[in-house]
């Protein structure tokens, strides 16, 4: 037992969850769990200090940007990001303790979660699937009730979490199926210099000629690479604002440079924070350094 | 009555919706509508040869991109953009006729309508709202019941093809909720030349450092404007897909040579079709006209 209050951490929806998950990766389990409604209600209980950290889903694998999040980071100019983490979305199917599959005959799983194991339901034809939109109040009926027929299709933490056995490990039909996930918190994070970290923008350009261009120009005149380019629509119609992400080393003063040759040359943005990198060595990137020079 | 066979459209869902308003904006009412269970299998029944156009939607100016639109593009290499229009999202409460406003009671509305309308039902306590994912269906249920108590929020077309009546017109909170299709085709539309156009690509850029920003230096080195750049999660994870639209003259050489410049350096990609702008003179822009030079 910690002498010191535990951080409270803001999340989305329901213990159990992916984004519980997140939290467990970034802190452990020694955290104060804030459930709320929404990503709005995530960043919004951050910013008035009712939670000392939010999690927030950035984008997944196979669905992309999550569009609730990008808003929810623009809602308050003190929100700052200061981690993030990549969650494996794993679905188990759950069973009360002692259920074993060949007698399990009604799943419940969300339709989300349904579709990314349709494989494992077509393997499964003697199998009925219930839409539950409250994992983890299905997972509370599959564990009070304790039906042998009954199981639920949710991750290994709701089972940790509820009591439930797992009866299958994996069951999603592709095995990269991962969510970023992003901490935010009132105020920026300072990192030890030479942490590998990453940096994320958002800026609206002018309606002028060039405008995005030009605001991008400070990374390729400095060598510097973007990492991820999102678009949400801006106030007017058919405008919009760009969430940037871009590497780098803390402490390297080119990377302050880039920031403010980019937020000059943009009509209005800011830096939503400087963050450690969660795993530079992870498969894949955008293939977008900027050309130099 | 034509003695042609008239134009077979796919569109996603029921009739009555804002996919069907773009049909009418695009078609006028003389075309077989042909409703599909999902924008995939819009996609699928167009490039089957099951109808001969699809509605898209793929833009709109409070949510931003429709993903499953982007994604149904991709999904056959014969689908082509051949048009485009912006339907102006407009709530109206529907009724039996002969039904007024202070008998209402209960309002049957999609959730994401009523999140649009939420000032006109602050205004009115005394109507309880249910949540209707089906709108086509509770409409034909407020017209067939026909009490007094019941009303639907739904377009100004659903009011004309169920029989309803229009209590109150345009109850949305943002008057510039607007969302913009597209038409595809499974072969390309050859415009005439001079005709303002816009191009849709996409592509996807190797992982080379300073990939992307190569394949986007045609648009610069020719002067030529992009007007949108939208991504979507490439194959493996954390790669990205780009589509991009761009505005020219049809039949304008230079458009031509931009596309092939973008096309080489792109690790792969395609034109997905030209097709006449839908209102140049309209609000706003992306303010991203690549820089010359």
């Amino acid at each position: 037992m910690s002498a010191v209050a535990p951080l409270r951490i803001a999340l989305q929806g329901e213990l159990g969850s992916f984004s519980d998950e997140a939290i467990q990766q970034l802190w452990g389990g020694d955290v104060e769990r804030r459930p709320c409604r929404d990503l709005a209600d995530v960043a919004s209980a951050v910013a008035a200090g009712e939670a000392d950290r939010g999690v927030l889903p950035l984008e997944n694998t196979i669905v992309g940007s999550i569009a609730g999040a990008h808003d929810a980071l623009s809602a308050d100019a003190r929100l700052a990001v200061v981690a993030e983490t990549v969650v494996a979305v794993r679905h188990c199917l759950l069973a009360a303790p002692g259920v074993t599959l060949d007698t399990v005959r009604s799943v419940f799983a969300h339709p989300v979660a349904l579709a990314q194991c349709s494989r494992f339901f077509a393997a499964h034809p003697e199998v009925d699937v219930s839409p539950a939109y409250d994992t983890a109040g299905a997972a509370l009926d599959v564990a009070r009730v304790a039906d042998p027929a009954l199981a639920v299709l949710a991750s290994r933490r709701a089972a940790q979490r509820y009591g439930l056995a797992i009866l299958r490990d994996d069951v999603e039909d592709r095995d990269d199926n991962q969510t970023r996930f992003i901490a935010v918190a009132a105020a920026p994070a300072p990192l030890p210099a030479g942490t590998p970290a990453r940096t994320m923008l958002v800026l609206r350009t002018s309606d002028d000629a060039g405008a995005l261009l030009a605001a991008l120009s400070p990374f390729a005149r400095h060598g510097t690479s973007i990492r991820r380019l999102e678009s949400r629509p801006g106030g007017a119609p058919w405008t919009y604002r760009f969430f940037i992400e871009f590497d780098h080393q803390a402490g390297d003063p080119v990377a302050d440079t880039v920031v403010r040759e980019v937020l000059a040359a943009a009509a209005e943005g800011r830096a939503i924070g400087t963050y450690p990198r969660w795993n530079p060595g992870r498969r894949g990137s955008i293939g977008w350094r900027a050309m130099s020079g």
